[in-house]
Parts: C-alpha cells; sequence; structure tokens
C-alpha cells in the first residue's frame, strides 16, 4: 500500500510551473533533480541508482538522496538485484504505478469523457457522462461523476493529486477562465479553475481540448513521445498542437493552435475573415454535412437545422458511414475534406519543420481510411521541405481518450517532468 | 587582461547541446549550472553570490564555486562592494563584457554583413564584404573578410570562441550542410561547416537566416528578450521565427519558419504549389516590383530581368523610394503587400497564440512606414484571439545588424544560455 502523504504539499513541491507562476524561482533545483530521477525511472525499466547518475549527470549522492526521499513516499520501489559490470550487485528502481492518480475531464460540445489515470499514464477507469446544461450544472454534473468513477474505481480518494479539464477554447490560462466557446452554451467567462476546484476540494488544471491531447499523445503516444510532431485534432471544431521533446506549448493565454482561418481551398466558401476556403469553414463536421446536403446526399430529406450540434453531428456520422457502405458521393467529399487537412498540414509542417503529424479527436477514428489517403501524398508533394526529409502521418497511438487522457497528464506531467523554466533568470 | 584559456575546451564544456547532439547526457549538471549563474550575472547588474543564490535557487556553496571558476576563467569581475541588509558587505559582480568574443557572417543574397561582437552582446566591429561567385570562392572570401576584421579591431584573435553563419535555407543542420537555396547561385548541397571552420581554425554554427535573426533580436533586442514574440523577416525571401522565454526553435533541420505559401490573398497570383496569392509571390521584393510594372510605373522604361536579383532589387528600392517621396501608386503597392504580410500575422499570431510581432530583416526599414500602419489594425479585427488579448507590433531593436549579430549570439548562447534539453532522459 502506498504510504499516506500530503497531496497537496507534493502537489507544491514539484510543480515548479505553478511556482514559476507566482514569481518565484525557488526552490526550483531540489524539485527539478527529483522530477529528473522520477522522469527517468518512469521512461525506463530496470535501472540502477549508477545508472540513473550516467543517464542524468547528476551526482551519485544526489541520486542516492533523491532515490531515497522517492521510495519514502512510495513513488517508486525496489525490484531486485543484478550483478553489475564489476560484479558488485544493482538494485533496480521502477515506478509504483498505482502509487498516484489524476483525474482528466474531456469537455466536449458532443460526448464528454472522464478518465482516471495512474502516474505510469495508464487509465484506471473510464466513464462517458451526459454532461449539458449551463456552465453551473455543467460543473456540479462533472463533480458528480468524478465522485462516482473514483468510488466505483476503488482507488483510494487521498491518491488522486488533481483534475485536469480539456475544454475547447478561448480559454485564458492567465486567469483561469472559460473566455466563450462558439460550441459550448451557457459558458460565458466562467472561473472554472476555482468553481470545479472548489467543488472537488483538489488542485484543477485547465487545458485548451488540443494542447491535452498533446499531452496525450507525448506521454504515452507509442514512440511520439520524444520526436517533435504535430497533432492534428479533429472534433466538432479543428485545431492543432505541437510538442517539442515532449514539451507541449500553450501560448500567451494557452490557445495555441487555432488553425481555423488558414486558407485551404482558395475557390471555397466566403468566411467572415475576408478570406475564402478556410480550414475550418471548409472541412468541419457542418462543412462536411453542408457539402452533403448540396450534393444531393439527403435530395428530399428534412432540411438540417445548422444551429443543431447535435444534428450536425449525426449528419456527419451519416455521411462517414455512407463513405464506408461505398457511396461515391460522400467518400468524394470526405476525400475533398482530406485534402483540405493535408493542405493544412503541408503550411504547418513547413511552418515548424516537422516531419511527423498525428491525427486524432472525437472525430478521427470516422475519417482516418479517407484522410491518411490524401495527407502524406500531399505533404510529399507539396511542401518545401519534401527535398530535405520524409513525412510520416499516424493516427494517435491513444485512441478516443487522447484529450481527456491528457489533461490527467497535463497535472502528473507537472509533477513527474522536469521543467526548467524556474532556472532561469528572467530580467525584472 | 583576459587570462589566457583554451577556446576549444570551454566550448566544449558548456555547449550542453552540443554533447545532447553527440547523444550523451555527461556532464550536463555542472555546465546548466555554470551558465545558469552567468546568464543570471549577463542579464543584471549589481548582483551578489546570495542575490544569485536567491534568484536561481542554487545552493550558496554552489554558486560560490561556479563564481570562483568563472572569476578564474576571466568571464566576470568583482565590481566593489555594497552594505547588504544585515550590515554585512556584499560583492557584487559583472561580466566582463570583452573577455571574450564571437563573429557572426550574415550571407545575404544581396549583402553579406559581418560583426564582431563581444559576450555582452555589443557589435565591436562590423563590415559588409562583397561575396560573390560559388560557394567555394565565397567561403575563402567570408574566411578572409574575418580575419581582416579581426586584425582591424584590436580584439585577440584566441578571445573569439566562435563563428556563427546565417543564410537561407533550405539548409540541414543534421549535417550542416547548406542544400540548395534558391537565392544563391553556386550552392549546392556544401558542407559549409566544415570548411568554414577548417579556413578558420575555429568552431562554426550554421543557421537560417530568420533563425539567426530571431536568436538576435531575444538576445539584445530592448525587452522582448524574456517574451515570446514572432520574428517576421523581410529580406529577397519572406519567413518568420518564434522566440519563447528566450529559446528560439530551429525544427527537425534548421529550416523553421518557412511561410511561403501561406495564401495571404485568394484572388492573387498562381503559385507552383497549386494555390493562389501564397504569401511569397504575393508580398516579396519580386512581387513589388511586378506589381509596379504592370500599373505602369515604369511605363516606357526598359525590360526588368525577373531571373536578375540585383536588378530586382534595385526596382524595390525605386518602388519605395518613390512611395516615400508620395508617389500614390507605389504607396498604395507597398499598403497592399503590408496587408499581405498582417494576413501572415494574423495566421501567425493565432496558430502560436503570441501577443507580439517584431519586423526586421535587409527590407525591413525601406516598408517600415507602410506596413506598421497595416498590420497592427488587421490582427486586431481579423484574429480570433482579438477577444483574448491585445497586440503589440515593434522594429527590430537590433537594426539591420539583427541576423549577424544573431549568428554571432548563437554562438554565444550556446555558452552562457542554460539549455535544460540535456538533463531529460530520451528514451533509447
Amino acid at each position: 500500500m502506498p504510504r499516506p502523504y500530503r497531496a497537496e504539499s507534493w502537489f507544491h513541491m514539484c510543480d515548479v510551473r505553478s511556482s514559476f507562476r507566482k514569481g518565484t524561482n525557488m526552490p526550483a533545483v531540489a524539485g527539478y533533480n527529483s522530477s529528473v530521477v522520477l522522469e527517468a525511472v518512469r521512461k525506463r525499466e530496470g535501472l540502477s541508482r549508477s545508472d540513473i547518475a550516467k543517464h542524468t549527470g547528476l551526482t551519485a549522492q544526489t541520486v542516492s538522496n533523491i532515490v531515497r526521499k522517492l521510495l519514502d513516499d512510495g513513488l517508486i520501489e525496489e525490484t531486485g538485484t543484478q550483478a553489475g559490470r564489476s560484479g558488485k550487485p544493482r538494485t533496480l528502481l521502477q515506478l509504483r504505478a498505482d502509487s498516484r492518480f489524476a483525474l482528466g475531464v474531456h469537455l466536449d460540445p458532443i460526448v464528454t469523457t472522464i478518465v482516471l489515470v495512474n502516474i505510469a499514464g495508464e487509465v484506471v477507469a473510464r466513464s462517458h457522462p451526459a454532461i449539458t446544461g449551463d456552465a453551473g450544472a455543467a460543473i456540479r454534473d462533472i463533480a458528480d461523476s468524478c465522485e462516482r468513477l473514483i468510488a466505483s474505481s476503488g482507488v483510494d480518494r487521498s491518491a488522486v493529486i488533481g483534475l485536469g479539464l480539456a475544454m475547447p477554447g478561448p480559454l485564458d490560462v492567465r486567469t483561469d477562465t472559460v473566455l466563450n466557446p462558439p460550441n459550448l452554451n451557457g459558458w460565458h467567462e466562467v472561473p472554472v479553475v476555482e468553481r470545479l476546484s472548489e467543488a472537488l476540494d483538489m488542485p484543477v488544471i485547465l487545458e485548451k481540448d488540443v494542447t491535452a491531447a498533446c499531452y496525450g499523445e507525448s506521454w504515452v503516444g507509442g514512440g511520439a513521445a520524444d520526436r517533435d510532431f504535430l497533432f492534428f485534432y479533429l472534433g466538432f471544431g479543428l485545431s492543432f498542437g505541437v510538442s517539442r521533446h515532449g514539451d507541449v506549448y500553450r501560448g500567451h493565454t494557452g490557445n495555441e493552435g487555432e488553425i481555423g482561418h488558414i486558407v485551404v481551398d482558395v475557390d471555397g466558401r466566403e468566411c467572415w475573415c475576408g478570406q475564402r476556403g478556410c480550414v475550418s469553414i471548409s472541412c468541419d463536421p457542418t462543412a462536411i454535412v453542408l457539402k452533403a446536403v448540396q450534393r444531393g446526399v439527403y435530395d428530399g430529406a428534412e432540411e438540417i437545422d445548422l444551429t443543431d450540434m447535435f444534428a450536425i453531428n449525426g449528419r456527419f456520422n451519416d455521411v462517414c458511414s455512407k463513405a464506408r457502405q461505398g457511396d461515391k458521393t460522400c467518400d468524394a467529399i470526405l476525400h475533398e475534406t482530406g485534402r483540405g487537412i493535408g493542405r493544412a498540414a503541408v503550411i504547418l509542417s513547413d511552418l515548424f519543420d516537422i516531419d511527423h503529424i498525428v491525427l486524432g479527436g472525437p472525430n478521427w477514428k470516422q475519417l482516418e481510411h479517407a484522410y491518411l489517403e490524401e495527407i502524406e501524398p500531399m505533404l510529399r508533394t507539396k511542401t518545401v521541405m519534401r527535398h530535405v526529409h520524409d513525412f510520416k502521418v499516424t493516427s494517435t497511438a491513444v485512441g478516443d481518450d487522447v484529450a481527456a487522457l491528457g489533461a490527467a497528464v497535463s497535472v502528473l506531467d507537472r509533477k513527474l517532468s522536469p521543467k526548467a523554466a524556474p532556472l532561469r533568470f528572467v530580467r525584472e
């Protein structure tokens, strides 16, 4: 059993970004070195203290002190010994995956996902509660659903160190507020972090949905973690995130990844911004349904209310399933919007000089077949970088949970991954 | 006088990125902490050892040991004492600006700039040699020009620790090779780092021009250094860079910042990529000259050879100077291309969630007046983020030297700024 511990104090000891945001540079080094060691143990099984010293550059004495503290805190454990090169036995260490947990909530206009994740990044419990109503009702429902999930999972509630909430933007992480997401009714300048952490009595972190998804893919996505990649998030809205060496950027206010007004079809529909064929109005689920209507897929059927997200979503699912069943019109529509996403991928891949594109989000599974056929060929023929390096386009290794899991991981990441920012000297 | 030192060993001791690239994580911590202290002294005058310990979180003993080493190496000096709060005198430290130097070369299709920069980031000597001919001749000319600049500056050659070379892309930093820059004749897969470091017998670092400019602005640009900003580079080509918390990203192969195929004019000229109105073919100097020809600015004049960069550049200068003198057609052209750059700024500012745009590069001074009038209003009316935060648009605080200085700074940066990457544990 994990030893009892004080979640709050541990949360703040290791949360170097939190102390950074509070304007103090202390006590960065101790927490930093500790998270360097913990990350090493997390990322590879069967490391000894001397392996850790060798790989991190920390002194043997420092590693030894930190390991003792992590053992005392129950975060890692000794798993036996192995003969070292000198013949002297080495004690091997591993993460105690179930010593701590975090909650991840992905509040999406269509479906809400809640996951309970251990510090190895494994989902130990999951639910899909119906969260409707305005912000006040939604926050109460989320808190209740989280309590139910913890209770039914059998996990000790005191081992749950925090909650990550992934939501559509725009939001403002400077004030921990959700501003005015166009696809969520009844959310207007809501101090969601304060309200949800009061309701649950635990620390809460707010992330834009795609940022959370990017964290999720970066932490547990097979092989993507230590390489740079762009993540395309395909849900009711479209956005992207970027992970470099395992770091995910949030931007000045937490809204990094607004992709909507990249033009992908110069002959496309007019946009409020003054351009035509912006990727949002060309490729989002509403655009796909509109194309289907215009091309007679629903000839004679009842009219579609373009302000009703659930109606749009139903038709979107219908177009995707018709395409899978061989409907040529629907299949052509998906390949067309796939080329639009491919065009955006060309622009972003060149901008960032990143060769790996990962796609995911609530709608990805339905679009995957058509989109994978379109995106890679576009990267190989339309990028400026096509003569410099090759490209890799893959589906999320995490799957449907990616944003919810990423929200939980964003909580874990602040504890388990080294963040060097506080060590830097910032002009005052 | 600076004490004699071995530039190479110091170069490698502190160059954590270099050791990282060689695949070893050692000896990161010692070099990291040393650069944390050096950065603190560089960024603020009048710090004592205890101030440094307070601001960095390093222990008093560690700071004391590092300060002794930096004093021994002649990189910092003691400047007197001040009474501390307890009444005990504190010894103040400052950077020895002229203890080390770096060369920065900006090889531009139109004009080459070489600067000699001290470790405070100050330009102590500058030249604009004519560098023409193919790669072989150009590398010899650059080396000769650098030797002449050092000799005429009076700086001890052994205090020059390396050279940064800024060039147009595409290049490949994985192999330190310039690939095939469209605007440089006679450069094709040139291992320029190897050749130039042989010619000068000193370490050479290769950077894309805009990446170097971004380093330059980040290190010495008034106030921009510790904030996130996007840098727009306006030269014979157009590109952008991004600096976050003083870190500048290079991308997978060193080519981050390829902006060319963002559509800014859906009714514009056709591009090879299959779109219309890409920002390069709409707003670069060739586009500006073409617009002037089409609108009769040169009615009756001789034809312009669009493959002759110097002819284009001459006409570009002419259009800018006509606009300044009140020519309405030329002025309208610059405002039009300024709106094109503004549209690109809208896209990038939303993508990165960054509120500060800095503009610079060889052509900026001539475009500044018209462009500053166009870009900020576009950000304030066309971005998705306009309801979340305000925007700041500024001219480079460094000026014409920004890319050359940035190339030199990129050498200094690897020695003087903490880079945490090697402390991270990377899966094998």
